[in-house]
């Protein structure tokens, strides 16, 4: 390995020391920890106990010259390997974004910063309960927290050892993990007890957690790496917002932007690189494939893209991996409403109106049902439906993201036409279509140019500080800067709240892109979806 | 305990935190940790990972009034344990004196910085061999460093279960180690290689190992107990002598001071509060019990003290424990020398005078011994006598040990006179009688009362780091302030050493109090000692 392949990440230097002599005879750790404090500037690097009883023969036998692994925490770095200068076995980072849903592993070679694979599991807590508040619940019954903290970490050991064997190499080749997570779920790793972050005034164990010994954390990787877990700003702003923030690079631009996580908590970031502020608030299950009927998770088979023609009324779908339909995620869900609207077979109310929708309308269990995709074409051999309670579900939850996002906005003296950026991130957040959200109101009226999509921003994050030592100095000044903004639900949020509950808004100068068909005649032949 | 006691040692620390609120959010770790960094004036705490687990509620349990036990690494903080303030349950710190022969645990009272127990015990790596450098040639054997680790680590852990016995307490109740050694026995303790400490430019693995945790180490106390262990200046010079400047306080004194630990090598320390030279040389085993013959460490029935009549020339004896003798120790050698000079039985070249010592004299093995003690009073029934061989071995080692002197203080451009005090420290150099070292010119001829012993200096420095927060401070400002003196061997030092080879001196007016009686005619009634 030369020099500068080394350098890529910041996280392997090339150390070469003055050998000892009478004159100067300074010890080996001493010597090598000397010279580490120059080239990094710093005055604080430990070196790991155990590294201690391989160093004088090692440093011996390659004269003086090693490479060596680091990692740090604020100014404080620390030597968690120490290899030969001729030693190609591999090092390896790992970076883990710890979702209540799905967590995905990314294996970073720590020389180049290049990422030969990545996984992804359902979180094994989804067991005990879908959302954080039942795994909580069940964590303060007697051994819960050991048992949910045990699920985590052992399918992380098996998932580390399958990735690992996908590249042949070893857990042991794993000196760093970063690692991004609610602060719930940061706490569930941890073994932390959440009983108090869900009780007012809802306080984590540790905001900061900084570095771990993986050894400590029952991860298995190579026995001195470090962990670095992702600080939170509270219960509920945690370190996978802080990573899409560190992704997102909002810190660092001149123009003010605007980050926004999608799912049944809306996190919210405003910003740039003077100030930050965020907020986060209860948008409902609705935008993350909670409706009751036929939402679900992305998957194939799942709807996620819906057009419904002009003319025919005929409802089109996408679903993932061109399947037969059999259940539509949060951004099909997005589409299908912001079609129905344009097509006026709901109104500004959400109403399903029977005048358009035709016999596509059916009653089911006494309540009025739309057939998205008749039983012939689904994949579970009944009609797939979505009801009046699901729309008025989805349309509450599109209000409270509205409102979230005109009060941090207005809390800061900045109209959304000041945003130069808008991204929008999430586990779902980044497959909506930014026009359908757009016209049900749930997104402000941009130009469609200013949406970006982050896709995962919190394992892009966590990536990054193992990619790039700056990286990681970015978090704490990111997490120092965020003034969090608490959503109190007072009159004027109320009042915001209730003029976003209409399609897109009561006031519709605040969306005048969208062009709705609501008063346009039924159509000549209306038919179930095609 | 009240606030006051708590204190006495700055170890433990009454903490009471703002509770939280809706407003100030801040989780249960880091408002902790945030009144401490205030408490402390430091920007560095650490909290162990383990301890975060039992924060939560323990904090709501005691309405956050918590006693905090503490230890530290320079400015770095570590919190290694948190009690409730009604909690008694006892919080101990324990000093280790790592010596070559013998080791020394202390129990401290981490509350009152009150001394409960103390025990001592053989140093079990003696069965390997007496002196360091046997044993670090069976280390460079296959596994036999880590056998010499075990027996230090296996022997603490079962001296500790029995100091903890005595008092009623658990070793859990043990959260802070001092550990004082040379840099060898520091190396053996921690499991390091010794292989290039002996072997030019001698360089040791580590120099400031700062804090361990004492499970790593093997030591089975508190699991989140840290071991502070001494620094070294360099293979020659230990954290023993490190231990022992805190403990004489040299390194605060206006006036110049020296400190000296004799055994088989010379330590010497010669400074004040602005600067500290230090050097270390071989002395040779003489004053450490080496001499051939009736030499041993001190124990029942071993001849410390001697006195010769002056008429009678009869040779009176004081045994430890007043037992019949048995053999001798360093300082009764230097006692049995001083009074042989100063009657005349010894000219000053050391050589033994026939017409004085009449039949004392006896022939073994073709050389010459004077009888100490004949066999009817001993308790090995045979003759106790040292050869003529032995008192030359005592006076190359005495030799030595004033070309040291000599040599440091020259060096600084002091002299002896200038010492406002003299410090005599080691396993037995605190029993020396100053007065018999003067005579046989091994110490300077300075008034009686600027000898100070020290008894063990580095069991009191390591007890001194956990009796007083502040105390832990200096250790590395001593280090740090520390030049070392490397010896050489060159023709200034061989001329010196030469001159100082005889009784007490060549340049007898170097030592005006010695009166000999050398030319008094032979004493009336010769006869074997009494």
């Amino acid at each position: 390995m030369c020099d500068r392949i080394q350098n890529r990440t910041g996280w392997i230097r090339h150390v070469s020391i003055t050998p000892p002599t009478l004159q100067n005879n300074t010890a080996d750790a001493d010597r090598l920890i000397g010279e580490l404090k120059t080239r990094l500037n710093t005055d604080a690097v430990d070196i790991d106990f155990y590294l201690l009883k391989r160093l004088p023969d090692l440093l011996r036998k390659c004269e003086y010259n090693v490479d060596c692994i680091l990692f740090k925490d604020r100014k404080r770095w620390v030597v968690t390997g120490i290899t030969h200068s001729q030693d190609t076995s591999p090092t390896y980072g790992l970076a883990v974004d710890l979702g209540t849903t799905r967590i995905v592993l990314r294996l970073i070679d720590l020389s180049t910063g290049l990422i030969p694979a990545e996984t992804s599991f359902d979180n094994p807590q989804i067991s005990v309960g879908p959302d954080v508040l039942a795994r909580i619940h069940f964590a303060d019954q007697d051994g819960g927290l050991n048992k949910l903290n045990k699920m985590i970490v052992d399918s992380l050991n098996r998932m580390i050892i399958r990735l690992c064997d996908s590249c042949k190499i070893k857990p042991y080749n794993i000196y760093s993990l970063s690692v991004a997570g609610n602060t719930a779920m940061t706490h569930f790793f941890m073994g932390l007890s959440l009983h108090w972050i869900v009780r007012e005034p809802y306080i984590p164990v540790i905001n900061r957690p900084g570095l771990v010994k993986a050894k400590e954390l029952g991860i298995k990787v190579n026995p001195m790496a470090r962990v670095l877990i992702f600080p939170n700003v509270g219960s509920y702003f945690g370190g996978d917002l802080i990573a899409g923030i560190l992704f997102s690079g909002l810190n660092k631009t001149e123009d003010t932007a605007i980050l926004v996580d999608v799912g049944t908590n809306a996190e919210v970031v405003l910003g740039n690189r003077d100030w930050l502020i965020a907020c986060a608030g209860a948008a409902g299950p609705a935008l993350e494939c909670g409706v009751t009927g036929m939402g679900m998770m992305a998957g194939p088979g799942v709807i996620d893209q819906v057009v419904i023609d002009h003319d025919t009324y005929n409802i089109r779908l996408h679903t993932i991996d061109n399947m037969p339909p059999r259940g539509i995620c949060g951004s099909g869900l997005i589409d299908l409403a912001a079609q129905l609207f344009l097509r006026g077979m709901i109104d500004i109310k959400g109403k399903l109106v029977p005048s358009i929708c035709g016999n596509r309308l059916k009653k089911k269990d006494g309540a009025r049902h739309l057939v998205v995709a008749p039983a012939k074409d689904s994949a579970t051999g009944s009609d797939l439906t979505i009801s009046q309670a699901d729309i008025n579900s989805l349309i509450r939850s599109k209000a409270a993201m509205y409102t979230i996002l005109e009060t941090i906005t207005s809390s800061a003296g900045i109209s959304f036409k000041d945003l130069s950026t808008f991204y929008v991130a999430g586990a779902f957040g980044s497959f909506i279509n930014p026009r359908s959200a757009i016209s049900i109101g749930m997104l402000p009226d941009l130009p469609i140019d200013r949406y970006k999509s982050l896709d995962n921003s919190s394992i892009g994050g966590a990536t990054m500080v193992l990619t790039s030592s700056e990286c990681l100095d970015e978090i704490d000044n990111i997490r120092d800067r965020i003034t969090y903004l608490e959503l109190n639900v007072n009159q004027e949020f109320m009042n915001r709240f209730s003029a976003a509950r209409f399609l897109p808004h009561t006031d519709s100068s605040l969306f005048r892109s969208v062009k709705t068909c609501a008063h346009i005649s039924p159509p000549q032949k209306p038919s179930a979806a095609g």
